[in-house]
Formats: C-alpha cells, structure tokens, sequence
C-alpha cells in the first residue's frame, strides 16, 4: 500500500491555543512538512465568538491545504473539567469542520502519538520536539507546544495509516477515504 | 423588562438523541409553546456523520423558527467517558450553529432547570414531565424525555432571563443579545 503523496492535517484542539499542521508523506517513512501553525482565541471572549473563530481558521486551512485525512487528538476526563469540556467542544467543531468537507477523521490518544513517534508512550515534551524537528527534517524545533504536537498527531497518522489500510483490505471495513473517527486501529 | 414575545429555543444535547424546542414568552410568567422534537442519530454511523446531521438540524430550527436565545444544557463530567465527551462534541457544534447566526446561548445545568421548573433542583423526570405539560397546556405529556428535557431549558432560560437583563442594567456586561455562553447569571 503506497500512500506517498497522502496529505494529513494534524489537530492539537484546545480552545485557547489550538495546533493546526499539515504534513505530506512521502516515500516509505518520509514525511514532509507543509504548514504548521498555532490558533489562539482571547479567554476575555465568550465560547460562542472563541468557537466561531476556530471553526473559521479550521475551515480557512482545509480549503488551503485540501488534505486528504484530519488526524486529531482524542480528548480524556483529566486535568479540570471546565478545560476538558472546552477541548471537547473544539474536537465537535472541528470534527464537523471535516465532516463538511466529506474529510475523514481518525482520532488518536497522547499515549498512541508519543508511542509512534518516539518509541516510548511516556516521553516528555522534549524528546517528542527532538523527534519531530529531526523526523520533518525542520532547521529549529516547532513552537510553541502546541505546533509540535499537532504536527506529531499528523506524522502518527502517516505511520499508522498503511496499518489502518491494511487491516481495510481483511474487509475489517476501514476504508481511508470514509468520514470516519477511529483511533487504535478499531472503527468506533 | 418586558420580555414577552422573546423566543427561546432549548436544547436537550445528546449525540443518538437531541431534544429541540422552541418557546415565546407571553405576558408576566405565561409562556406559549412553538415547536418541540427529537433529532436520532444512528449509532453505527460514524461520529463525524452523526455530528453533520445534528448541525443540520439544529441550523434548519433556527432558521425556520428564528430564535432569540438558545438555551442548552451544560454537560458535565457524569456518567460513562465517551458518552459525557460525545455530548460535548455535540454543545460544540451547536453552540457553533448558534454563533454563525449570532444568537446568544446561556447554559443551564439540569438542576438549576429543575429548580427553576418545579421550585426543586432534584425534582424527577415524572414531576418535570408533569410541570412542563401543566406550564405549557399542552393536551398531553411531551415525549420522549429528551422534548421535555429541551422545553424545560427553554421556559427556564425565560424565566431566568428579566433576572439577566435587570444584572446587565447594573453594568455587569450581561447584555441579552450578545454572542455569550452564561449560566448562573454569572458571564463566563
């Protein structure tokens, strides 16, 4: 299965900084870097004009970048509540976003992403930025935060996708190109 | 502050069911019922198509009803994971829907619309089904649950509201028709 070509964006949700990248995969495990970026929305804003501003920059970089597949990090009940469930009504708004846009979308947890990039699914915000700065080829580490780990989300996506395909053709019924959310292999 | 005429469109969120309602306030504490459904999802649809039909539905409301206010119940961390986080997937893309067309929402939480219903924020679901019927004089109960979950937010938001705009007149920044997301008479 070649997927060489296949452009994934990469989604770090969160309502005050939101990571958004984009990535091409090239031949065997080669990625390349297209775009990389951080969204932020004042906190001094109601959610209604926060949301509003990232549904608009989402869709800004889906047209922009027409990718293929949306690669977004899948939400947890930890840390406080009103964050989780502001993250949580990003993820709807911009799973929506692709929805619209008949995108496929593939979810993936911290864990998974740090795993497939780095080996160790405990490995710490440093290691991971050391990965992907020599993984993507970049001449300085992404900043903030933020970046590098949406573009993580998307090189995870790169390396797991020939899997996810693979396991479409035993008729487990994931197909690429459907707008679905999955993550860990397993249709949801 | 004379809110008679305003109208309210409650929103019972949920991803396989989403109770919408639409409510018009009338002089003092009357209030006329509009309009009151349930959207369905199927379940083995994926979450990114299930998310397009409920934006689609609650845009298709809010266009043919023209809602002042919507007024939607907060989620909070109760319950199974995926569930509480799929319903929040699910406020965000409504609350979108709402700030695309630049109408307020305010959130409630189930017991501050229970106690604003029935005088009691752990009344159950027989007794809301029974206050909202008697408030609304409606021939018969409203079902399924999830339609007298939404016309409950709905008639608590407008007897809610005169208490907001008199808190707004004390320069409190609580102003009725812009894009916010309240709760508690506070602004968030």
């Amino acid at each position: 299965m070649n997927l060489e070509g296949m452009r994934v964006m990469g989604i770090d949700p969160g309502l005050t900084r939101c990571g958004l990248s984009v990535v091409q995969a090239g031949r065997g495990r080669a990625i390349l870097p297209v775009s990389v970026g951080v969204v932020r929305t004042p906190s001094d804003k109601d959610l209604t004009e926060r949301l509003l501003r990232l549904s608009v920059a989402a869709k800004e970089w889906m047209e922009d970048y027409s990718p293929d597949v949306v690669a977004i990090e899948r939400v947890f009940e930890r840390g406080q509540v009103s964050t989780v469930m502001q993250t949580a009504h990003v993820v709807g708004v911009l799973v929506l976003a692709a929805a619209e846009r008949d995108i496929p979308v593939y979810m993936y947890t911290p864990s998974e992403v740090k795993k497939a990039i780095s080996g160790n699914g405990r490995a710490d915000k440093k290691q991971m930025t050391t990965m992907i700065t020599r993984i993507l080829g970049l001449t300085e580490p992404p900043k903030p935060a933020d970046a590098a780990d949406a573009l993580a989300l998307a090189v995870c996506h790169c390396w797991r996708a020939p899997a996810i395909v693979r396991m479409d053709h035993t008729g487990l019924g994931l197909g690429a190109k459907t707008s679905g959310v999955r993550g860990q292999g397993k249709k949801r």
